[in-house]
């Protein structure tokens, strides 16, 4: 069955991704048809975001198997679940998905085994759709009513299977009645919210207004900020977040001015192997990010940068982690282990 | 006398100055002989930085009532203070070097009164140059040894006489052996960090690491800052401080992980007249200097924004502000009004 989704569309044989480098000034889609092309697609960001991440990874597995046939087996697979597990390092739902995918590849063979990829990848997709609908819906209750909302990067549709983690509870608090308006982070130096989440959000006509990332401290202090709420890209067993840079000077900001921070991710993001958050690699992206936009220069050629493409967010600045199975305030470890006790963690 | 510095070159029937908006790419220098040309430098932030500001304007009074030559007079010259005053509205040292430029015209009428004009310019322009000197290294030994100091915007030789105000402090700690590097945050929308602060510690072989700004907490909380030094665009007197927008951010930021936030500013930023920062008119810019850069799109051409140049950062947050006649400690507005009691506020 064809699955489509804004950024992520399932044709059975190949997978089209909508190269967001070059929105929102233009639309155009990649085609992959191996583990290779999806890998790159992922390392050079034609695709982002962490749940977006996981689905192209276990599209790209599937299809290698498609491509090996009769040779397909776990051990021919292994080249290519090194080469999506090293696309990029920080969000966990990468490794989640190709888990999932090996524990299901295990003891089959051949075309069997494409098979099964093929529907497990699907199902991954699907599930990330109804978890980010349910995560909206919870993550929605917790705004105070016609609420206006900062956030950052973008986390929306383009970042997940569809309707979106952070986005997807803007969506569901604009259809419940119950949101006055976005404030989007512009998001050096991908520029995730201002190109992306922009768009997003006027396509819907969710009223939305961009700002500089360093305007977000002003904003609070006039008082026009009622709730940050941000995607992740790996949450540890306790808490702490990983995010896209500058995640945690947004919550030390809300804390300074007493404004609910709220996680929103999909279960999958949960890394209960993962004790605290310093263990959590952060990607470190190439300079030239930062010192080019689109290949115009904002700065010397040769002037050293320092670009670290997420940040941790210690627990204890985090009002919430809103997840598909439930809300876990105050997260800590024991909040978090009382969370995973209490759910299914893995569906399917 | 001919008197230079590295954006504002006076030579004695017109002014020279660096056009920064096309730093670091290409130096181009706009030549200005009346105060329309000034002013109109200004607004479009061909020249930048409140003490810089202060001089062009002085110099475009001066250069308006040369133009004027048997005709000069402060009636007739008013309605080009009136279009400097218009120019920008925050930074106070457009304000002071006017209002000094109209003490020095009572009484004075024809060319008599253009001489006059001039030399004031030039004495503002030479005062600044000392100050700065004076309050870097004021301010050089407020920092620990082998300090890494993060700062915001440009404050250097390009914003000022010379020297520069925080960049001061950083050059002179530099020259003093005691500093170990600097973070420029790129200093979004404009990119003042990115295109000019790089630019000038380049030059000088100081060490310079450019970052996002919201690079700036995760890197805090990594202990790799040990001051963050900023600028002022107007400092009222409880010692509330008017900067580029983002200052405010780092001073929650920086109070958060007990790190020094330092001010630095020539005594003309300090306006005694304005209580408190509540009364600082802060200047919003237009919502292209956000959406583009260089003219490249980097988010949908209609898309809301809401761009203010500026942000004001309350007294509590300020561990210390460095002017040329001293430091003023845990500024509030008993520390301010001993200041101010102690010094000669504007020499000339």
């Amino acid at each position: 069955m064809p699955i489509d989704s804004p950024a992520i569309r399932w044709l059975d044989d190949h997978l089209l991704l909508l190269d967001q480098r070059h929105l929102p000034s233009r639309t155009e889609w990649l085609a992959i048809h191996d583990a290779a092309g999806a890998a790159t697609a992922i390392r050079d960001m034609a695709v982002r975001g962490a749940p977006a991440i996981g689905i192209t990874a276990a599209y790209g597995l599937a299809l290698e198997a498609s491509r090996l046939g009769a040779k397909a087996s776990p051990d021919t697979l292994r080249p290519a679940l090194e080469v999506l597990a090293g696309s990029r390092p920080t969000a966990v739902n990468l490794f989640w998905a190709l888990e999932r995918l090996q524990q299901c590849a295990a003891e089959l063979e051949g075309n069997t085994l494409a098979r099964r990829l093929i529907r497990e990848a699907e199902n991954i997709h699907h599930e990330d759709q109804a978890a980010n609908l349910r995560l909206g819906e919870l993550g929605a209750a917790l705004l105070p009513h016609n609420a206006t909302v900062y956030t950052h990067c973008n986390t929306g549709a383009l970042a997940t299977g569809g309707h979106g983690t952070a986005l997807g509870i803007v969506r569901s608090a604009w259809r419940a009645g119950h949101l006055r308006e976005v404030i989007a982070g512009e998001t050096r130096p991908w520029l995730q919210g201002a190109r992306l989440t922009t768009w997003e959000l006027m396509q819907e006509n969710i009223p939305v207004t961009l700002v500089a990332d360093s305007a977000a401290g002003m904003l609070m202090a006039a008082g026009r900020v009622d709730a940050v709420v941000v995607g992740a890209d790996r949450i540890a067993a306790n808490g702490d977040t990983a995010n896209k840079i500058g995640t945690y000077a947004l919550a030390v900001l809300a804390r300074h001015h007493d404004i609910p921070f709220i996680v929103a991710a999909p279960a999958s993001t949960l890394d209960p192997a993962m004790t605290d958050g310093g263990g959590i690699v952060i990607e470190e992206r190439p300079a030239d990010e930062v010192r080019q936009v689109g290949g115009q220069p904002l700065a010397p050629p040769q002037c050293p940068v320092y670009n670290p493409a997420f940040d941790v967010t210690p627990a204890e600045l985090i009002t919430a982690i809103v997840t598909e199975h439930g809300v876990i305030q105050s997260p800590c470890a024991a909040t978090v282990a009382d969370y995973l006790s209490l759910v299914t963690r893995r569906p399917g």
